[in-house]
């Protein structure tokens, strides 16, 4: 066994290691959609694939699909993306395909075959750093896409992402064609690097994704008077700076007093901002997160109550609009309690959490039954050229699937 | 009396509405220095200073001084700029070089003669929006230039200060051919309207400016972790902006507690400004303002102290760096007291204020005795087109310093 879990982490290794190359900036992993460097990523891993014993071919969507027969064929997917954002990583996304790549290479090496067929899947623009939305092959999966559509949206170069998906070969009127057959899959698993700091910090080896969290977005534009910074004395300002201040504050505040919540203002845009003088507008991005849509729910009712009553005692205006709505993702019990098994069984240092950020499964789960594991990042870093996970906690997040695989009702 | 006030009120109105004219822009007054429009208003005034009875001339940083002989050789110099903000109002400066000329007139007129010469003196490049520094011509009074220097200016086009004085017909060679012989000044006094709020909001007529405010400047950068607003829990943050958050509500908290005090953060530059993302530094300007020089230093203890201590608490960076330091400037008693018997002999609502800005005559009190005059600001606003002020307002200020300069002794 102990054999087995350090050739994963080789193997692992190995391929991180040259699949990390296919980037188009030296510093970090840039690997954007339809492009070079996710061409090579593709033959990369058709290669590897092929050699794992897999049949394999490229979707509408730009996915690259391995498949593995199994006894039927009821298909179990492995899933995660091969795109990266600017100046990433070497372990988001790319990490989980190859996790997926090793796993079917044990079994097909031992001969053995399970009673579902294998689909190691890596998606292409889950990031949406190239056309903004991202999860564009999970999205193709689900039957979400008209051609129309995809001639109406643009990089910042103008490019559409139909013409992109022409360029690397691909036909977008045909993009229906990656939609699944929901009623073959029996469930879609993704291994993914947690992308935040509380495996580590909790030292565990194995994250089981308990749910994925609702998230909203708003908006909140504050309008004050922009006046000298000089000559107005305090008690004469309306100050937009001061009173974003103030509501940064209470946001920090907030979240704090709920669990398993996040609120965060990451992004203000201050008019005139010089120093000199007092701002006349500050317009704030605010983003809250949790597993549960009554804290949501809570924590916008007292933040926006706040900011609300506190602009009018200043005189100043107030406007806010919800621009993003997400409503917080289940992920399958069944497939949970076999990860915990197959962790308590091998003993490896688990724990539950849920995921924070947006992912293809979080696409998928309100389809299919849907699990995700996640291995530590190195002091919480992600979507940096510093991300890393260990390849050892890889391969342990491969033999609890495996495990996973072997015990599905 | 009345008929005097009526007449100067119009005349003042009069050139002011024409003056609004010379502007690059149709929205607010745009004259910057050493363009057309410039040449406009120096035209403009130059005409309206002969037919007043002055004689005139450009002098070398472009100044426009019309002299009117008195009994002796000592001068009265009656003072503003006639350079503007982009977007900027029709009073800011170019009013008190109005009110100067008017002043004159009013003694022309009646051929009297007053034991002092009189300049009316219309400065150039006070702002300093175009080449930065601004106080071009006061400081060019003073000696203050050197050649070298003018080459070394450029503004934002790469145009450097002495490229541009000789478009415009001045030789940067000769600046030290503007600086003053001190000794032959009586006194130095600028009308001005206030930039700010206080004279409307108290319903004076006239402020007769007490001192000129200190200022210290700060560059405050916070350092934290850029890390995704979804994944890391509130405990495990360091977010530059909820830090820089804390400051501003600590800058506003302190200065309300220091009268005739102001401090300000009116900049921030917040990376990476994006909505997913803990903000990992943010980079403030602190400006601090007070009439008091202990307060000052209080203050920015005070302040510095706050952030210090909760960056150290925080695991985040805290560095700062004083950029400014401008010590605050007394005025002239003797002309503050006759500024005040003639408000109280004309039954004007007058009273006493900080300029909480920098002016010409900031410049001036290092070196001789300096006045300044404010009249109230509709709604304290200014650098903005809906700057106005009363020209009644100015034509009492232009009584008040007419009355100021018979007595003085």
């Amino acid at each position: 066994m102990e054999l087995q879990l350090a050739r994963l982490t080789e193997r692992i290794k190995g391929h991180l290691a040259k699949l990390r190359c296919f980037s188009s900036t030296l510093e970090g992993v840039t690997r954007l959609p339809f492009t070079a460097e996710a061409r090579q990523a593709i033959d990369y891993l058709t290669e590897a694939m092929k050699q794992a014993g897999m049949t394999v071919r490229l979707d509408a969507s730009g996915a690259l699909i391995g498949r593995y027969e199994g006894q039927t064929a009821q298909t179990v997917v492995l899933c995660s993306h091969y795109d990266s954002v600017p100046h990433g990583g070497a372990f988001d996304g790319i990490a989980g395909v190859v996790c997926g790549l090793e796993l079917v290479r044990e079994l097909a090496a031992a001969g053995r075959r399970l009673p579902w067929s294998l689909e190691v899947v890596a998606t292409n623009d889950e990031e949406g750093v190239r056309f903004g939305g991202g999860f564009f092959s999970s999205k193709a999966f689900l039957g979400l896409w008209q051609p129309a559509q995809l001639t109406a949206i643009h990089d910042g170069e103008g490019v559409s992402l139909a013409a992109a998906m022409r360029d690397f070969g691909l036909e977008p009127g045909q993009i229906s064609q990656a939609a699944w057959d929901l009623t073959t899959i029996r469930c879609f698993i993704e291994i993914h690097c947690e992308q935040g700091p509380v495996l580590e910090q909790q030292q565990r080896e194995i994250g089981i994704v308990s749910g994925i969290v609702g998230m909203r977005r708003y908006v909140i534009s504050l309008q004050g008077r922009p006046d000298h910074a000089g000559t107005t004395p305090m008690t004469m300002r309306t100050d937009a700076l001061a009173l974003a201040a103030r509501l940064i504050s209470k946001v920090e505040d907030t979240a704090l007093t709920y669990p398993e919540a996040v609120a965060t203002v990451g992004f203000c845009d201050i008019r005139p901002n010089v120093v000199n003088t007092i701002a006349g507008q500050v317009v704030c991005n605010l983003d809250i997160r949790s597993r549960w849509e009554a804290d949501i729910q809570a924590m916008e009712d007292d933040i926006l109550g706040f900011i609300r009553k506190l602009a009018r005692m200043r005189q100043a205006g107030c406007e806010v609009s919800r621009t993003l709505t997400v409503r917080p993702a289940e992920l399958d019990r069944t497939l949970q309690g076999l990860l915990e098994n197959s962790c308590r069984r091998r003993g490896y240092a688990f724990g539950y959490l849920p995921s924070g950020a947006g992912h293809d499964a979080l696409q998928l789960a309100t389809a299919v039954a849907t699990a995700m594991v996640f291995v530590p990042s190195r002091g919480g870093r992600s979507h940096c050229p510093e991300e890393y996970s260990d390849s050892r906690h890889l391969a342990k997040a491969v033999l609890a699937v495996l495990d996973t695989l072997e015990n599905l009702p």
